[in-house]
C-alpha cells in the first residue's frame, strides 16, 4: 500500500496535546527556576469520542536517561494541570504524555449503566478481557490479584452486584492503574527545558561600590585592602552580593577626565570601563588596586561577612588593551589604519574600541571571551555583571552562558541592557539570570502597576528575573533629584519590595548625592566613572540604617523573596500605592503602602480582598507596620493609611490573621 | 579548537526573528485563505547594537522552487509586517529573512554626522569599501554606477558637499538595495503554511433538504428525478450549496421508525445515517432515490442553475453494511461475538456500527475511507459535509483531507463537530475548510458578541471559518420554538449577515416548522430523520421570499462575503444588537440592526464611529435599508432605530458616503 503521510507514524495514537504552558518561543528557550521551586505544568489534551484519557507529565534532569513521572488532574474545558519540584542546579526537561485508557472507559460507561441498571453479564466477560492485557503487562504478584478478578468476572455463579462492586473498586482501578497500556501513547513533540538556579539567582541585594573610592585618605586611590575595611559597613546594610565595577587596568589613550571631559591631568584616573593598557587587560588587575592574591583575600573576607563579591564583564577595549596588537583582526579597521572607536553619531567614545564580533576570526574572539569568565571563576568570582550586552550578538552570550553553566550552574549572570524591551528580554530568553529593568523610569501609580503586572503575571516572568535599581553610576533619576530625602527612602522601599532582587549604586545612595551634572541632564556631576571620590560614610543623614531595617525585614519574610505573588490593590489616592506579596501557603503575607509623593502627605483608603488572603475580613485582623514596629488593628477590605514623607513614606505591613480577643483569655469563660 | 554549540551555526548571523504572525501552534497546522486573499505577517526583529537591519518575506506556491519576495516595513517597538496575496489555489509557504545592512548604516551616520557637520573624508573611504563589496555582486551595468560611485568617494578634487549629495542620494540607495549583502542573514526557522481554498470556502449560503421528501404526491419516496424539478425553488431563493444527508441504501437491522422509535412498520424509510444494506454501502445509491447516473444528471442540473451539490460523509455502518461481514477487523466484536453498537451509556443506537479505528487493520480502513471520498469526486462532487469528525480519530481527518487536496485543493470539507471548543477548533487547524459553530445557541446580545469576536478578531479566525445554521435537522432551538415567525427571521438576518458562510435546514426552516417532540427536547417532533415528509413549499407564510431577499443582499454586498471586518457597536437597548462589516477600501460598509426581542417592538441609539468608515460624520449620510428599501438620513455617531418584531425584525444598511444637499444642483451657484 502507499505509504501514509509523515504526519502519521501510528494512526492510533489518537490523544492530542496542545497549548502547553510553560513554553518559551516554541520551546526554543528553557524557563527559570531556582533550587526547591516547583514547575507547573498545563496543557489542552483531548481526543476524539468520549473515551476517558490519562495523562501524566514527565520529567529529568537533563543529564539523566529515565523519566520520572508526575499525575495530572483535569481541571476544565480539556485543561490538564500537573506538577514537580526541582531540588538540583543545572538543567531539567520536561513533557507531557497521554493515552486512551480503555479500562476507565469501560470502568466509567459501567457505572453509568449500573446508574439505570443496563449492566449486564457482557460487560464483565469484556472487562475480562481487559484485565487479562492488564495481567501480562503486570508483577507476578499483581497478576494473581488480577485473575482473581477476572475468574470472579466470569463466573457464571458469582452475582451480579458482587461483580459490580469488585469491578469498582478503588482496589482494582488502583491495581491495573499500575499498568497502563501505553502502547499508542502521544509524547509531546518537544522536550521542554527548566533552567535551575541558586536561590540568589532569585533573591539578592546588591551593593555597588567603586573601589578606588575606598581609601581612608581624602584623594588617595583606593585598594584591595582598603575595601576589606569597609566590607562590615557594607554587611551592616544587609546587603548579600558586592558588585565592583572593572577592576583591570585602565587605559591612557584618550583617557576621559572629570565629568567625562576630553583633555586629561595626569591624576585623572580614567574611567574604569575603558579596559587594558600596556599592564594587562581582562584578566589583570588594576595596579593601584592591589595584586591578585589582595583581591582573592578580599573576596574571601567579604564571603566570611557574607558578602559575594560580583565582577564586571565589559568586553570592550581601550586603545592600550593588548588585545589591539595582539589581534588587531578582532577590531574594525579604518580605511586611514586606525581602529573605528565606539559610536553613536554623533555622540564619540575615542577612549573605547569596540571589538568586532563578525571578522572571520570570531570563533578565537569567542574563545578568548569565554576564557575570561572561565578566568575569574577560578578566582572564586561566581556572580557577574555584564555591561551592555545588548551591544555584543545575541548568539554569543547564548553559547557563553550555556557553556560556562555546563560546568558551573552556579553562576548567575546579570544583564545591563537598558536598551527596547524586545532586546532586553530575549538577553532574558538566551540565558541571564538577572536583568536591570525599566524601574528607575516608572514613577507613577500607573506606570508602576502595568509594568510590574507585566513583569510578574504574564509569560515574561518564566525567564525575566527584574533586577530594581533606583540609581546607578549611569542614572541618576529626576525623582531623586527633586524629591530630596523622602524620595530616596520611597524608592529604595519600592525597589526591594517589589523586587526580589534589587540593588543599589553607594554610597551615592544611602548619603542622598543627587547633584546632575547639568540641568536636565541623569549624569551625576562629577561622577565617579571618572574621579576618586572620598564618601563621608558617617554623615548623621545617613539612609544606613534605614536600609539595613529594609533588607532586615526582606530577610525575615519569604513573601518578599520572590515576585509571582505580587498584586496591586486600590487605594482611593493616586500618590498612594498599595501591594501584596505572599508565600503559596499564605503564613507570611505582606502588604506594602508607598506614598509617591515626596513633598506631602497623603492619606487614603487601601482596599486589599482579605479574604482571599485568609484573613477573616470579617473580624479584625492585624497589620504590623515592620519599618515603625506600630501595630494597627484592621477590618475588612477597606483600611485606611497616611503616610508622611518626613517621617516615613511608607508601611511595610505584615498582616496576621490572629488577632487575640477577649475570647483567647482564659478567664473569659 | 572545540566545536562550538549545536546552537550557533554561525556567530555572525545576528539578527533575531521572533513572534512571528500568523504562525499556528508553532507552525504545526498552516493558515487559510481564498484565492486572491492576502497574508499579513508579522514580526519582532532585531539585533544588538544599532545598526540598520533589513527584512524580507519570503513566500512561494509549495511545490516551487524559487521563493518570491515581498517588502517588509518597520511599525513600532522592533515590529515589522509585510504581505503577499496568494491568487492560486493549494498551498504556500512564507518565512522571512532579515540582515544587518551594512551601506544601510553607514548611510545612516554619514546622514547624523552630517546634521552636526562632523562628517570626513575618512567617512567617504569607509563608504566606497562597501560599495565595492556591493559592485562584486552586482550586474555589468551597475558596477559601472558603483565604480563612477567609487571614484567620486575618492577624489581628493571632489568636494565634501558634493560627495555628501551624492552618498545621500536615492539613486545610490536603489543602486546597493538591489545587491544587499545576505551572506549572514537569518533566516526563520520554520516555513510556514497557507491553504488557499476556492471562495466558496470564505462566502457560502447553504441549503439542506431530503431527497427522499421530494416527491409530488404525499407519502411516496422522493427521487433525484423530483429533486431536480425543486432546483429551481432552491436556487430562486439564492442558495449556492445543496446539502444532502446521506444518499446510501439504509440498514434493516435495528431500523429506528417515527419519532426514533426502537419499533418500525415495513413502511419506515429508518434513518440516512444508518448506511448500509444487502444493495450497498458508502459508495452505493439507495436505490429508491434512483441511480448513480440519475444522481449524477441531478448535480449537473443543479449545477446550471448555481447550486453545487455537497454530500454527507458518515463514516459509520448499519449492522447490514457489506463492510461487516467483508471487513469484520474494522469493528470491535464483544465476547459475545456480536458487534460494539454505538453507545454513549445509557443512550444506545444499535442501528450504528462505529468503524474501530484502532484495530490492527487501521491502514487498509483509511485506505478505503479515502477511496470513498475518492469515488465521489469522481462523480461530481466536491464539497462534503462530515458527519460527527470529533467520533474518529484527529490524525485520520489530517491524513485524509491532506491526501484528498494534494490533487483536489478545491475540495472543501465541512466538519460537523458540535463538540467541546478545543476539539472543534482542533479539527479545522488539521484541514476542514469550515465547521458548524455554536452560534444556533449564542441567543442574547452579549453571547454573540463575545463569541464572534472569539471567531473574527483572535488567532481563531486563521484556521478556524464558521458556518452558521439557525436550524438543522438534530436541532431547533427553544428560540425558534418559542419566538414564532419573528424568531425566525432574526435568525435569518443574524446567520446571513454574522457569518459570510450560512446555512438553512428546509423545507422545515422557511416553512417555520417549530414543533419539539416533546417540551424541553430540540428534536423536531416527527423528525424527517426518521419518516418522510411532504412539505407545502407555497404556504403563504414561507419565509421564501424574506431568504432570497437575504441571500441576494449577501450577493450583492462584497462587505458581507468575509468575516474579518465585524465590529459590534454600542446600542442603549439590550435586545438590540448593532454591527458593521465592510470592505477593505471601504467602497462598501453595511451596518446591521437586529431587534432580538421577537415579542415587542424595541427602539434605541446606535452608535457607530461613521469617521472611521470615512462616512464624514459631520455631514449627513444615507443608511439605505436593504431589507424594507427605506432610506433613513443618518448623522453623526448616535442614530435612531426602531425595530417591530412582526414587521420586520431587523435593518440590514448600506451606509454610503454621497448624500446629495443643495450645493450638488447645477443652479445653486
Amino acid at each position: 500500500m502507499p505509504p501514509l503521510s509523515n504526519t502519521v507514524s501510528d494512526g492510533r495514537s489518537r490523544v492530542v496535546i496542545e497549548n502547553l504552558t510553560p513554553e518559551i518561543d516554541g520551546g526554543l528557550f528553557p524557563i527559570k527556576r531556582t533550587r526547591g521551586e516547583s514547575v507547573t505544568v498545563e496543557a489542552d489534551i483531548f481526543t476524539d469520542g468520549h473515551e476517558v484519557i490519562s495523562c501524566i507529565l514527565l520529567f529529568r534532569r537533563e543529564q539523566e536517561k529515565a523519566w520520572r513521572e508526575a499525575p495530572m488532574k483535569l481541571l476544565v474545558n480539556d485543561r490538564w494541570a500537573g506538577g514537580f519540584v526541582v531540588p538540583e542546579l543545572g538543567r531539567y526537561v520536561y513533557l507531557i504524555a497521554a493515552w486512551v485508557d480503555r479500562f476507565k472507559s469501560w470502568r466509567r460507561d459501567l457505572q453509568k449503566k449500573a446508574e439505570v441498571g443496563e449492566h449486564a453479564e457482557l460487560d464483565f466477560l469484556s472487562g475480562a478481557l481487559l484485565l487479562e492485557e492488564t495481567a501480562a503487562r503486570a508483577s507476578p504478584g499483581d497478576q494473581k490479584k488480577l485473575a482473581q478478578a477476572i475468574k470472579s468476572f466470569r463466573a457464571k455463579e458469582e452475582s451480579l452486584p458482587a461483580k459490580l462492586a469488585s469491578a469498582l473498586s478503588d482496589e482494582l482501578l488502583s491495581l491495573v492503574e499500575a499498568y497502563p497500556d501505553r502502547s499508542l501513547e502521544t509524547r509531546y513533540a518537544k522536550e521542554l527545558g527548566v533552567v535551575v538556579d541558586r536561590e540568589q539567582a532569585r533573591f539578592s541585594s546588591w551593593y555597588e561600590m567603586f573601589p578606588r573610592s575606598c581609601a581612608a585618605k581624602p584623594g588617595a586611590h583606593g585598594t584591595f585592602k582598603d575595601c576589606e575595611r569597609l566590607l562590615p559597613y557594607v554587611a551592616s546594610m544587609g546587603f548579600d552580593t558586592l558588585y565592583l565595577p572593572p577592576i583591570h587596568p585602565i587605559g591612557r589613550t584618550h583617557r576621559k577626565g572629570k565629568n567625562n571631559a576630553i583633555t586629561t591631568t595626569a591624576n585623572d584616573p580614567g574611567s574604569p570601563w575603558a579596559i587594558g593598557s600596556k599592564e594587562g587587560g581582562h584578566k589583570s588587575i588594576h595596579p593601584q588596586l592591589g595584586t591578585l592574591e589582595d583581591f582573592k583575600k578580599f573576596v574571601r573576607k567579604a564571603e566570611s561577612l557574607g558578602l559575594e563579591v560580583a565582577l564586571d564583564v565589559a568586553f570592550q577595549c581601550s586603545p592600550d588593551h593588548p588585545y589591539v596588537t595582539e589581534h588587531p583582526q578582532w577590531f574594525r579597521w579604518r580605511p586611514d589604519r586606525t581602529v573605528q572607536f565606539a559610536e553613536n553619531p554623533p555622540k564619540k567614545y575615542e577612549d573605547i574600541y569596540p571589538l568586532d564580533f563578525t571578522s572571520d576570526q570570531w570563533r578565537e574572539l569567542w574563545q578568548e571571551l569565554k576564557s575570561v569568565v572561565e578566568f575569574w571563576l577560578e578566582q572564586g568570582v561566581h556572580v557577574f555583571r555584564v555591561d551592555n550586552p545588548h551591544t555584543k550578538p545575541l548568539p554569543f552570550w547564548q553559547w557563553l552562558i550555556g557553556e560556562i553553566k555546563k560546568d558551573h550552574p552556579e553562576v548567575i549572570f546579570l544583564a545591563e541592557a537598558f536598551t527596547r524591551p524586545k532586546v532586553m528580554y530575549r538577553l532574558a530568553k538566551l540565558g541571564f539570570s538577572q536583568s536591570y529593568s525599566y524601574f528607575a523610569w516608572r514613577n507613577t501609580k500607573a506606570e508602576i502597576a502595568e509594568y510590574f503586572q507585566e513583569l510578574t503575571q504574564t509569560e515574561v516572568r518564566e525567564y525575566f528575573r527584574p533586577n530594581l535599581w533606583p540609581n546607578t553610576p549611569d542614572i541618576l533619576t529626576e525623582y531623586l533629584q527633586f524629591g530630596g530625602r523622602p524620595a530616596f527612602m520611597t524608592r529604595l522601599v519600592l525597589a526591594a519590595t517589589l523586587g526580589a532582587s534589587y540593588g543599589i549604586y553607594g554610597p551615592a545612595f544611602e548619603l542622598l548625592e543627587r547633584r546632575p551634572r547639568e540641568p536636565g541632564s541623569e549624569e551625576y556631576l562629577d561622577s565617579e566613572k571618572f574621579e576618586i571620590k572620598h564618601w563621608d560614610r558617617e554623615s548623621a543623614d545617613s539612609l544606613k540604617e534605614f536600609i539595613a531595617r529594609v533588607n532586615r525585614i526582606r530577610k525575615e519574610n519569604p513573601a518578599l523573596q520572590s515576585d509571582w505573588s505580587l498584586r496591586f490593590h486600590e487605594v482611593d489616592n493616586e500618590q498612594i500605592i498599595c501591594y501584596t506579596k505572599q508565600t503559596q501557603d499564605l503564613s507570611n503575607v505582606i502588604a506594602v503602602a508607598v506614598n509617591l509623593d515626596p513633598h506631602h502627605v497623603q492619606s487614603g483608603w487601601v482596599k486589599i480582598p482579605a479574604d482571599s488572603l485568609q484573613l477573616e475580613a470579617a473580624e479584625s485582623y492585624q497589620a504590623h507596620d515592620l519599618l515603625s514596629g506600630a501595630r494597627f488593628l484592621w477590618h475588612g477590605a477597606k483600611n485606611y493609611v497616611s503616610l508622611d514623607p518626613q517621617v516615613a513614606p511608607a508601611h511595610i505591613l505584615r498582616l496576621r490573621r490572629r488577632v487575640r480577643r477577649e475570647q483567647d483569655f482564659d478567664y473569659f469563660m
